[in-house]
C-alpha cells in the first residue's frame, strides 16, 4: 500500500510499504480518507523528535482521521463494511490500572499513532479497535470527521473544567488547540469566551464564532480587559493553550475566586514558573490533561447537533501525493491556516 | 402604594397598601417593573395554599421581578440610582449553616417573596437586599429580566446536573420549567434535548428551541424513540420536569449507564415510587433540587450573550389593573401559553 | 478436581468436575483457598435464582474468595507462582463503552462468578484475569482475604458517598453489608456513624468498632436519635444496607440539608416509595450502587494499614466437605453470623 | 483588660487596653482561655508583616483560640452564657460573592485575627460572631480547642483533596502545619500517609500517628521511597507543606496518575517552578487552599471522637504575663515543639 512515511529527520518520501495483516479480535480495517497534520507531526518531520519520543526507524506520520471500513475482524458487532468512521488515534492497553479507573489516556503503555515506534495513519489501510472507531453521522464530512481529534483536545479540556451553565472563560492562545477549546468551552456551557493573542489574523479567526471576544495582547492588557468583562471578579475558567511558557507569569491572576484554570498546551519548556500564592488567595484550582479520554463520540455529537461548526477551520487540503508540500505549508506557519488536512482516498 | 393583594383564597384585589420604610442597611429600593406569575401565585390564589405554607392574611403576589433601583440603603456599594435590575426573591439568613455552606436556598429561615407570610413585589415599591439584587445589562429588556427568575430554576437543574460537554438529555414535561431547563441545558453543554409532553402545542414551542427534539408520550414510547438516538446506550443527563407522580414510574429506565436524573419538578404527591433496582443497575445518581443557588448571574449572562432566547416564552403582557384579568388567563391554561407576565410601572 | 455444585435449586453436591483449561492470555491459574458464603449463593440455593438470574443448569458456587496462583498465562507480569491473592469475581469486557468510562462493573456484558450461567470458586482449581486479580501482603490471611469482597461493597459506598473528612454518618441495617459498610465509611473519613437495626445481636457486634453508636429502631426512634446527635442537623451522609422496603419511608428525613443518601442495599422489591419532596427540601442526592469498582486495592490497603479488622466478623469456618453444612448454617440466619467461610485447601 | 500587644516589630506588651463594647447583632462576648501561638504571630512579631499585611499601629495578637461565653448579644440562639467554645478567626461579609458560594475564606473583605489592622484575641474580653464560634463538648479541652485552629488547615487540606477511602498520601514537611494535614488525612480516608521532613525529631513525633511512615529526605530518596510503598504506581494524594521553594521541584513526580497535589503551605516566594509537563502526563490536579472554610464542626467532631489525637502536640503552655517568653520559645524553632500555647485566664 501507499503510505507517507517519516524516513528520518526532515525526510519525507511517499512509498509504498506492506499491508498489515487481516484484522484481528476485536479490529476493524479502514481505508483512512482524509488525515490532518498535527503541529507533532511537523514536529517529528523538523525535529526528528517530540520530547522524550524520538524517531529512531522509518515511521508513518500522521493521526487525525477519518475513513471508510472496509473489513471487520472476529468479535465486532458495532461497525460494518462500509460505515464512514473516525479513528481515536490512541490505543491503550485496557487492562491497565489507569484505563481501569476510566484514564485510559495515561496508561502509560497507551500506542498512539505516529508516536514512535508506532505507525500513524497516513497510508491506505489500517486496523484499528473498533473500540476506538467511531461510525460517523452523514452530516460529518470526512474532512470535519478527521478534525474531530484536535476538536477532542478542546473537548476534554472543558470536560476536565467542570464548566457550570453560564460561565466566563478566557483561552490564552488562539492557535488551533486555542479556537478549538474556544468552541468546545462555549458548546460546553459557557456564556462567553475572552480569547487572547498576538495575531490579528488569528483573532479574526476567532472572532467568527458566536460568543467569543479577541483582545490582541500586544495592544491591550488582558488582565485589565477581563476584569472590565466580568465587573471585577475574573474569569470562572481559564484555558492556557498557547503553550508559551511566559504566558504563565499572569495566567492565575485571571481567574476569579474557586476558578479552575485548565493547562491545555505543553508548554515548550518542561518546568515553568507559576505564582502559587495568587492561586492560593483565591484557591484556584490548577487542572493539566493529556491527549483526552471518552470525548470522541461526545465530539460527534457536537458537531452533528450544530453546536460547534468545523467548516471553517479547514484550511486546505492537499492530496496524499502533495504530502510533502502539505507538510511544508504547515512548516510556514501561515497565520490564517487552522487545519491543512490530507485527502488520502483519490 | 399600589399592590396586587391576595386577601384570601379566591380573593385579589388590587388596592392601596403601605409603603416600605427607608432601605435598611444594605438594602436598595425598587420600583418593580414587570413581575410574572407563577404557577405557585395561581395556586395560593385558586386554593389558598401551596404545601404547609397556608395564605392566613392578606398578601402581596408575584415574585419572578424585575424592576429599577429608585433609592439605595446605607452600605451598598453594587448598585445605584437608576440602575435596571432583577430581584433574586429569595433572602436567606446568611450565617446560617447551609447559607455558610453556599446552599443558602436551603436555608430553612429563608424568606421568598409571595410566600405566606412574605409579602411578594406586585406592588410599587419595595425594599431588597443588593446582594441579592441583580444588574440587567441594556440588551436585557425588563419581560426578559423577570424571566430570569424560572431560567433559574433552569439555570440551576442544569447546574446540579453536572453536564459533561455532548451530553443528550432527555426532559420530561415541556411546561414552562421544562421549555426553560431544555433551554439551558444546551446552554449548558448539552448536544441535544429529547423533551416529551402529551401537548403538541407545548412541543411545538420546544421544538423551535435549536437542539430540542419534541416527543409526543400520546403517539410514541418516550423510551423507544431514546435508545434509537442513543444508539441504545440512554441518556446522559435526563431531567424530570412535569411535577406527574406517573412519569416518575419509567423515568429511571431513561438513563445511561452511570447517568444522572434530576428531579426539577415538585411532584404533586410528595412520596412517589421509584425503581431503585434499576436505578442501581445503572448506578443512577438522582439530585433533588429547590428554587437555585448562585446562578442569577450566570442567567443574565447566558441571555445577554445569545445563548438563550427568553422573548419568545413571553406569552402575554397585562397591566397592574389587569391583574385578576391576567390570574385568571394563568388559570385557564392554555396550551400555548408558556409566560403571563403582569406590568407594574404605567 | 472437587467443586461445590448447585444442581439445581436446594441441592447442593461436593463432586467432581472437569478442571479449567490451561490459563489464557493474560490470566492466572489460581487453587482457591477460602471461600465467604454471600446471601446471593444461598439464594441461588434456596431459590433457584436471584432476580432474572436463574440457575438453569449445574453451577459452581462462591464468589468471595483468596487463594494462591499455582501458573502464569502468557502476557502476565504483575503476578508469579505462589502469591496469595484476593480474586475480584465479575469480569468486565474492558472494551466497552461503560468500562471505558471507568465504570466497568455496570458493564452489561459483565461475567460474575455464580451467577449463572458463570461458573463460582469454590472449586480445586480456577483461571481467572491478573488484572482482576489483588496480592494479598502477608499481614492479611486467607480468610481476611476473602472478606475483601464483602467490604468491597462497604468500600464502594464509601467512595461513592464522597465522604468530607469529619462528617456523621448514619447506616440503616447491621447485616454483613451495614457492618462492613460502616467499618467503611469510619475508615473512609466519617467522624461518627450511628447504625440502626431490629436485632441487639447485631447491635452489639456492630457496637464493637470504634466509633459506632448503635441504635435499636424497637425501642427508639431513629430520627430523632440522629437529630438529638447531630444539633438537628442530620447526618451528612446516610447508607441504606437493609434491602427492606420499609426502610425507604424515613430514610430521606435522616439526611442533613445538601446530604447524601446511598442506596448500597438491593431491596427485596424493585420499586419503593420515595418522598422526593423532603428530598428535594434538602437537596438530597441519593446514590445508587451496584458492586464496586476499583476498590480492592484500597480495601487491601485499609486492611492492611490496621484501619480495618476483619477478623471479628468471621464467625465460622467450615471445610469443603463440610459445604453443606455451612450453606445450612447460613440458612439459619443466626443474627450472631456476620460471615461464615469454607475453607478449600486442606 | 489586658492583652498582648504587639506595638511594633520586635516589642510586645502585655498591657491594659480598653474593653470592647457590648456585644452587637449576632454577636457572642468571649473571655479567652487559652490561644496558641501561629508561625504568622511570630512573623508579625519578628518582621512587623506577612506579605502584604504591614503592622502601622499597636495590634492585640493570637488567632488560635478557645475559651467560655460571658454575655449574648441579641439574636443569639446557638450560644448561652457560660458554654466553652471555640473562635473561627475569620469573619468574612457573609453578602460577598464569594461566600454567598462557599467560599467564605476567600472573600476579599475578610476580617482575621491579628491580621493588620484587625486585633487578635490574646486578651482578656473580645466580641465574635455566633456564627463563627463552636461550642466544645466537655470532652476537649480549652488547649484542645485552641488547637482546632491549625487542625482546620489540615482537615480543609483533606478536604480539598477529595480523599477516597483507603488512598495513600504522601506530605510534604512534617512541620505543625504537616502533622496536622498527615492527622486529617488520615482520619479523613487515607489509608497511610507517608510524610517527609530533614529534622529526625519532627519525623519522630509524626512516626506516633498510627499509620505515618516517616521519611528523613537527607538519608533517602522520597520519590524512590513512594514508589516501592505503592508498587511504582506513587501516591494518590500529595500535600506539600514545607512552604519551601526547593520541594517544589520533585512534588509533582510524587503522585500517582490521576492524583491530586494540594499546595497548603504557603511558599516563602511567591512564585515557584512547576513541572507542568511531567503533571500533564499523569492529568494531575493542582489544588491551592488558603485558610480553610466549614471545618471547624468538622475538627470538633475528629477529635471528640478519637479519630484525631491533639494532646501530643501542645508542646508547652504559658501564662499570659509569659507572653514575650512564649514568644521567644516559638522563636527559637525548637524541633520537638510543635505548638506553644499561652493561658490567657488564671
Amino acid at each position: 500500500m501507499k503510505a507517507v512515511v517519516l524516513e528520518k529527520k526532515g525526510v519525507i518520501n511517499i512509498r509504498k510499504v506492506d499491508d498489515p495483516p487481516a484484522p484481528g479480535l476485536g479490529e476493524v480495517r479502514i481505508a483512512p480518507h482524509t488525515v490532518g497534520i498535527c503541529g507533532s507531526d511537523l514536529h517529528y518531520y523538523t525535529h526528528g523528535r517530540v520530547g522524550k519520543f524520538v524517531v529512531r526507524k522509518p515511521m508513518i506520520l500522521g493521526h487525525e482521521a477519518s475513513g471508510t471500513v472496509i473489513d471487520v475482524g472476529p468479535g465486532v458487532k458495532s461497525l460494518k463494511l462500509g460505515d464512514r468512521v473516525a479513528m481515536e488515534p490512541g490505543v491503550p492497553n485496557m487492562n491497565s490500572r489507569a484505563a481501569k479507573l476510566g484514564m485510559y489516556n495515561i496508561d502509560p503503555d497507551v500506542r498512539f499513532f505516529a508516536t514512535p515506534p508506532v505507525d500513524g495513519c497516513l497510508c491506505d489501510v489500517i486496523n484499528h479497535p473498533a473500540a476506538f472507531t467511531y461510525k460517523l453521522p452523514d452530516s460529518i464530512s470526512y474532512g470535519e470527521g478527521a478534525l474531530l481529534e484536535p476538536l477532542a483536545v478542546g473537548m476534554w479540556a472543558a470536560t476536565k473544567a467542570a464548566i457550570k451553565p453560564g460561565d466566563v472563560a478566557v483561552v490564552v492562545g488562539a492557535g488551533t488547540v486555542g479556537l478549538l477549546t474556544a468552541a468546545a468551552a462555549l458548546a460546553g456551557g459557557c456564556s462567553r469566551v475572552i480569547i487572547s493573542d498576538i495575531s490579528d489574523v488569528k483573532l479574526a479567526i476567532a472572532g467568527t464564532i458566536a460568543g467569543v471576544t479577541p483582545v490582541n495582547i500586544k495592544k491591550e492588557q488582558l488582565l485589565e480587559r477581563v476584569e472590565q468583562e466580568t465587573d471585577g471578579w475574573g474569569a470562572d475558567r481559564v484555558f492556557e493553550c498557547s503553550g508559551n511558557p511566559e504566558a504563565y507569569r499572569d495566567i492565575l491572576k485571571l481567574g476569579a475566586p474557586g476558578n479552575t484554570t485548565v493547562i491545555v498546551g505543553m508548554p515548550s519548556e518542561s518546568v515553568v514558573p507559576l505564582d502559587v500564592v495568587e492561586a492560593q488567595s483565591k484557591e484556584t484550582d490548577i487542572k493539566t490533561i493529556f491527549r483526552y479520554a471518552n470525548v470522541y463520540q461526545k465530539a460527534i455529537d457536537v458537531v452533528a447537533g450544530g453546536k460547534i461548526d468545523v467548516k471553517p477551520f479547514i484550511s486546505k487540503t492537499f492530496s496524499i501525493d502533495q504530502a510533502v508540500e502539505a507538510f511544508d505549508r504547515v512548516a510556514e506557519g501561515r497565520p490564517e491556516d487552522v487545519k491543512i488536512q490530507i485527502r488520502v482516498t483519490q
